[in-house]
């Protein structure tokens, strides 16, 4: 297996090819393009003339590279030829994502003089004199603000917050798809922790729910601390949180396969504890689970055990632990010869994870997965529509634990969780938190 | 006319009314209300029946207490019967007006991969290594951030941000509508100049353009100021610039009217240096009138004198001015007495305005209007929406001189402004601001 790729070429292009039209050709084409390394996905017919035809065909490659390389091969081994090559990726992103707009046309001078003036100063006029009207008669009920610096995005680190923008657009949309709420990204000029959050409390009226996201650790962790002290409404650090809740999810799943779910007695290793793996081990802990962190750094190690947690080196963890989850982003760490029979291995990292599932298999553990089916968007927009619908005013572990038993009761198969596109799995987290209140 | 009202009732309630089915019935009933002082709007039959019917009307009251004696008089004279009544209002502010969503729906999890992970990463990589980038693959180039903190909205004061939220709303919903711009309210919790101006440029790379709104005086002028020179982006107190241009139109309209419009000696007496007041001043004095300011307040004075206006006294510049702009608020301010022949004359407060048009054109005005069709929508939109697409740092005095240009052209039959439904007028503003560039 390739160290530096992904197990999958995962960039897809839209190739227009035109192609001598003959019985056979477009097998042959496309064998060549696997044979390149690349993956086929859909082809769409555009033109079939006489003696030859346009096709859109879909190609997933690793890298720009990898695209050369099936360029040539095309070029060598056929007479069809390249047309036009599309990045499907940023066909996607023109113009943005999102778009904050009406919900209701204007048709009539009417319409203005109701939400506008002079209609409207009635409406604020009894805000002022009852502030809780702003819920029924704004969006500000409905409204989550997605806040960022950009200082930790997805795995390419600090790219600050403009370049970050697309993160924060696509999170809005699967507020919006999957619960309806209006999520509003959200750019913070400002690395420092303390000018993060006062700029956060200044504007935080404008919003029903505080979504922190891609910040670096361990500045989340204060920042989160401080806005949930200061705010009277929810906060939550989705990389921390929303990936607990997931990962909680997961290994409900997967102690449910292995037969073990109701076993409170159940050690957990977290190899890890930046954002994500302490947000975990901190949930395990609330769920009531034995969690040993395994981090070289000091300040991570404090907070685990100021947490509950203990700390220990990684041989030892591993030696020690019923379910290891892996989040260190480092390549290979996990060693088949450190797998015990009978273990469940989560090894998370992306794209590489710490151990490829078969492998730990192979050395004897009774399940393993990779964090290619632990998506976020499984948890945050159920806990924030729900928080929201119940007026709290924080996501409490309650809330989390119950989100991640709905989560896992949708999957199967062996499956740790269900699709984001789950019809139903949105509703039911909705519904199993809201029932806590 | 009553001086503590409007001239006309202005606040709308459905009213579901069962009425006997008998001729005549209908008539007597709107007579009843009629002589109640109360408007008559739409009329939509629900039911008829045998020997009753259910109706909806739409009827104009002046307030509450006007209503309640509309349902005394409709019980004592009538036998209808009053089932329902709902402030029409209300109604369209369930919910709030706004909501920030997807541009197109995820139906594959395909469409997850481009969105978001993994395809969003190079995206944002792309972003970070060329940051004009972000105009072209996120919404930022086609946004305007509205912020206020709520100290001076409409005429009720100082509301505070959350209260204002239903004007902010309103705005962006015109934004939408009228040019498409994806426009988010932020509220900020700030009512020193200073944290609002650091709270602005903290999160300002999230938004194309800054739109600032409903900030007090003398504060507005200063935060202005500060942003205009520390961000890279066009940035406008709508209050100020959108109204001056508006105004600016209804001007060249009445000289137009007047036969005047290319006389450059005309004196404009502006009674008012407020936020509106000031900003009209201004573009008067940029677009090349001569102009005197009335104001008491000696720092309203001299922030005109810095601009090159002259201040005067109210009798003085109303003697001597060709054309009289008033935006005090106060009721009769200007008496029948002090108003020269062949003036023209814009008494522009609300509801009620210095001197009624119909006072002012008695005593001899050429020309006079109040400020009902003077509407900020005219101008804000298009403005702004031709700064984003020609890339423009600034809303600069010509383009308002531009703008106020386009707006008046459409302006008809003796009225100084089209309607800001008319269909054209915000492309006309567009096209004329955008072909300076």
């Amino acid at each position: 297996m390739p160290a530096s790729r992904p197990r999958f070429p995962e960039t897809d292009v839209l190739v227009t090819i035109k192609n001598p039209h003959r019985a056979g050709y477009l097998g042959h084409l496309l064998s060549v393009i696997g044979e390149a390394g690349a993956l086929i996905g859909d082809i769409t017919t555009r033109f079939i003339g006489k003696d030859h035809s346009f096709r859109d065909v879909t190609i997933s490659v690793y890298d720009a590279a990898h695209l050369e390389a099936v360029k040539r091969a095309v070029a060598e081994q056929t007479t069809s030829e390249i047309l036009a090559i599309k990045d499907l990726v940023f066909e996607r992103h023109v113009g943005g994502k999102i778009h904050c707009g009406r919900t209701r046309d204007l048709e009539r001078l009417e319409d203005l003089r109701y939400i506008y003036t002079p209609g409207v100063a009635r409406v604020c006029t009894s805000i002022a004199n009852d502030p809780a009207l702003a819920r029924q008669y704004t969006g500000i009920g409905n409204s989550v603000g997605i806040f960022t610096n950009g200082t930790r995005v997805l795995g390419l680190g600090d790219i600050g917050p403009v370049a970050s923008m697309p993160v924060m657009e696509g999170k809005a949309v699967l507020y919006d798809q999957f619960v309806g709420i209006s999520a509003v990204p959200v750019l913070i000029d400002a690395k420092d922790p303390d000018a993060f959050i006062e700029a956060v409390v200044r504007i935080a009226p404008t919003f029903g729910g505080i979504h922190l996201e891609d910040i670096r650790t361990p500045d989340c962790f204060y920042i989160e601390e401080a806005l949930i002290r200061r705010l009277p409404q929810p906060v939550m650090h989705d990389d921390q949180h929303g990936t607990a809740t997931v990962l909680l999810a997961a290994v409900l799943s997967a102690l449910r396969y292995v037969g073990r779910e109701d076993d409170a007695s159940l050690v957990f290793a977290q190899i890890g504890l930046g954002a994500a793996g302490f947000g975990i081990a901190r949930l395990l802990i609330e769920y009531g689970f034995t969690v040993l962190g395994v981090d070289p750094n000091p300040e991570a190690q404090a907070h685990l055990r100021a947490r509950g947690g203990t700390i220990a080196e990684l041989d030892d963890a591993l030696a020690r632990a019923d379910v290891v989850i892996a989040t260190t982003g480092v390549v290979g760490l996990i060693r088949p010869e450190m797998v015990r029979k009978g273990q469940i291995i989560l090894s998370l990292s992306n794209p590489i994870p710490e151990i490829f599932p078969e492998e730990a298999l192979d050395a004897g553990a009774a399940f393993a997965a990779d964090g290619k089916s632990v998506n976020n968007a499984l948890a945050f927009p159920g806990l924030f529509k729900a928080a929201l619908q119940v007026g709290s005013p924080a996501i409490t572990p309650e809330m989390k634990i119950a989100a991640a038993r709905a989560i896992s009761e949708l999957a199967q198969n062996q499956e740790l969780v269900p699709s984001v596109l789950h019809p139903d799995v949105h509703t039911k987290v909705i519904e199993a938190v809201t029932a806590l209140f």
